[in-house]
């Protein structure tokens, strides 16, 4: 691996990565395309929290904090911090005292591939955060990484200055490149559920507002009374 | 697999159902012998959700929530729906509109083996589902599979027409035929609970109240000082 | 293993436990020099639980809970009851019952290799417990273990005596030995994290704080611009 | 839980069941509709194990063999041991010696939800196992379960007297009323396979085999050139 | 997601692939400094499985192998197919049939990211595949997705055309433009190692051959005999 | 942690470690009262590796291989090494380099909490490894650890010197003071072992062998037959 820092990559607006957040993740991963999740092992630190930002990226060595320090330096205004590891750990590379220095410095949110500690005061602060684990395990700094480079985090690749969301559903990232085509899609999705939502209050079934019925027929699903089946059964 | 819906099964009785789910969970399981629970592995989408019903049974392919929206149709007041999968999935099969389209006929929650999403918005609407996990990864209507068949989850046999039972101790089945033996020894449970309850209230030891210490002599059990452990150790 | 009650143990001074709890678990763990954290596998039952106190330990067969009985006899006020078991279970060995009798004998919390059950109401009774599920899996009492014997959990050994502390970071040991040790170094932290929360309040940078940049500069770490890297990657 | 030995349950054909088992399991799971198989967790104890025969089923509390002493005289020659435990258990509940009484009694292997023991032993025996994990824990005899009650495993319902397979790809189930289906369409399947083997190795393709191209027209799928592809992307 | 198939990606050297096959996993990651390894839950269908090819990506829905299918007509001698789901899933999707419509256009292996099944046959066969578990649970062919598109597999982005490597360690890629350092670096290593390896055998030990006990010291590591640290210990 | 290297700790007698190790772990385990079994996530890295040794104890930080540079130099004839990380790793610290340096120095085997790699020169060289996965993973050698302290591996602790034993059923150590112990019932367990293996043979029960109809009864196990079941269900 290249021990790199890279600075000042390109970012998708902050004020669209905004928008995003307030979507939610699990309208804009439809929107998209149903891509770009990260997986349910992310968790929220504390129920409620939701986020839309930029993402600055790390890789850290696991039991290794060293690169968040740099990682720091790095953030603006907006930007949500992504942490990986080079390999699977679960320790609590992240606390309150950075959160309190990202705070400051704007960031909106961090998404860990190892855990979180400090639990208890994140919650107090309102600051959003998603891994994998909670851990008081503590790290070293000894090891250098990457800061700003290509991450791979719950399946998905996410580049600096992508757009990484969070909910109580988990996390996802959205490429710079689809935030314009997200911003539509999500607006109409929310526009197309709000409309499904008033129908199925009322009692409409989504056999018929999907137009299911005849596809089932086609993939031959039958209908058979309970005593109908019981009596095949025999 | 025989891709089929079956018709309205007989169901227990829904106010019994409902008076079980007040018992809770620990205390029918332990009421019925020790069984029925199904498994550490499903949660409630958010602390404090309880509910008792009749089961609603769906199979659905992994990945594929098509046989949710067949399903829909089949529920009447009083039911619980169990989703489960025919190999293991953490996708997101269900969210709340489809939490929507059930409480609009008066289904009293869900029970997936598999991933649920919106979670924020089901804590709102005060809908109460068990899952394998929180995730927002959307699925396909492709494929078929069947409703208000046997079903397996978390180890247990689920008949269409068993009561289901949730809170925060996880879910379990009651089967049709064991539901009168269950409201009767569950009474029972928590009177002598509340007993025992108050019995420690006052210092009482287990020990004594459940006659044990004949039980640990006849085991070999020894007390020995920490001096005495300390030098046979040596 | 040896059938064996060990019957009052030497036991760290319970004042000097609570004010370690107090400090929690990150700070605590930190200050001992990153020892003693039972893991993230140990989570809280219920958000916000925090305690310290002294360990009694208790070994249980799988799926039986006799020994819990046996102990509470032993549990003093400012007790800590800690529970393994002699191969992994998740089976709820602990409940409210259990939580009455020890909170009539001033015990402060339960930390288990195993699973918990009544969960709502040990929330409402404000007991402490962390433990490695939430189950509603009844137990026998047919087989004898040991209580106050050392034992390991977590990759952790607990010595009957100990202080063992938790939060919402999970829980940990102390060993008996290291308690002024802890005393001293805990509020050194906690000084010291007060300092670097009030810096980096005002910008300060953990690069500069804690003097990392030369450090980066010896481990090859290089800073490259946006296009350099890209320039590079081709 | 009934504590209860049921003896002498109808038997499928212990010749039909060797021959599915040379069909072998995911032969017969896709002859049966893609049923019946218990999972990826349940693994041979050597490579290379093979067999077909009737299920004798047990339950057991975890770490406790006593239910398989009392299985061992209900087992008749062509059968297949099925242990499963009351709650998830990795202990090594059967060995060598359990082996040798069934060998003697013609029982045609064992499939366990626990764990086995003495492989090197077993492997040198022949005799076939299958097995949720290696483990010399060892275990009591303290509480009763039952013998050749319906017992779930793997997600699938086991009743006695039903044909139970494994080789190398994992174990399954083939219910008794079903077996007479299975030998049809598993023989079916094989000559199937055989013709599609044949025309693989000339040459001949899935799509064109299966008459895909069609489907996937209809399902959206596009073709294009790596430069089509590279040009869209950016 | 795009469900598209793209055709003719320029590929590696399938001669380069098969010599980095042969210096192995673990050298080759190393040489190219740590990277692309897939990670240990991905292991050899048998022991002794070794390989090295250019890849070709598929990425199916869970429980559906549509896509293989597709993908073997994109196969040319000297690929390795690589195999993703949407979501995770262990069904076996890849078998026999397929290893011998691969083989017959010189196909060299298969790494999947969900099950495999036939493992006796491929052994037989000795078609060499790595996968995340043996399963035989079967699959549909009812959703498309994608061939030859960008992959992620085990935390590594896999492109088409890279080189894919697999043995007793499990599998890794190489990207295309780093194929030439990666051959040279590779056999510099192996020069490196053969050289140490003697030196080993003579009794040389790592301490002085990487001149590590500078470092020790510097790092505060201290020698204690076994009195005094017992004596410190008290 | 301290970071310390222990030199020359007592061991036990190295005849004795193999004479322990040819008992095989199952049987010591049971020996010994069912202790000290290191778990089912400890596989051997080839089928049939069998050892018995005398700790050497590593504890290192997660992906990072300096600690055991350290404790080549400490180890002996007839040592095992036992290598613990500070948090779970499944990272390969170990491989075929390590094997030929401990080779050379008469060391008998090593026991891993993380991963191992170059399974295949292993297995060539006939050189004993258990460990918790295998990986091609590798490592840095930044942060010391320690070297012949205690330390805890699967639930067990090991003090340097004690015995260690592996083989197909996984591994499991032995104080040093139950050494004598070990052997005397080892001997005893076999012996009756063959006498039981032989009446097994011969057709004898387990129930009878071990006078279990007794406590069977007393316990309340029914004997039904089939049919009587059956008609108790409806």
């Amino acid at each position: 691996m290249r021990t790199v820092v890279v600075t000042d990559p390109p970012r998708a607006d902050v004020g669209d990565a905004e928008v995003l957040g307030k979507h939610g993740v699990a309208t804009v991963h439809e929107a998209l395309g149903r891509v770009g999740y990260l997986g349910p092992e992310l968790r929220p630190a504390w129920p409620g929290a939701r986020t839309g930002g930029t993402a600055v990226t790390v890789v850290c060595w696991p039991g290794d904090n060293l690169m968040i320090h740099v990682a720091v330096e790095q953030c603006r205004p907006g930007d949500v911090l992504v942490v990986t590891t080079t390999s699977p750990s679960t320790d609590g590379l992240f606390g309150e005292l950075f959160a309190t220095a990202l705070a400051h410095r704007g960031v909106r949110g961090v998404v860990l591939g190892c855990g979180v500690r400090d639990v208890a005061e994140l919650r107090g602060m309102g600051f959003p955060v998603w891994s994998r684990a909670v851990s008081a395990q503590g790290s070293v700094k000894a090891t250098p990484g990457a800061v700003n480079v290509p991450v791979v985090l719950g399946g998905q690749v996410i580049q600096p200055g992508d757009v990484v969301l969070g909910d109580d559903d988990g996390a996802m990232v959205v490429p710079r490149a689809d935030v314009a085509r997200a911003l539509t899609a999500a607006a109409a999705r929310d526009e197309k559920e709000a409309a499904t939502r008033a129908a199925f209050r009322e009692g409409e079934l989504g056999l018929d507002r999907y137009g299911l019925r005849d596809r089932l027929a086609g993939l031959g699903l039958e209908y058979v009374t309970h005593d109908e089946y019981e009596r095949d059964d025999r």
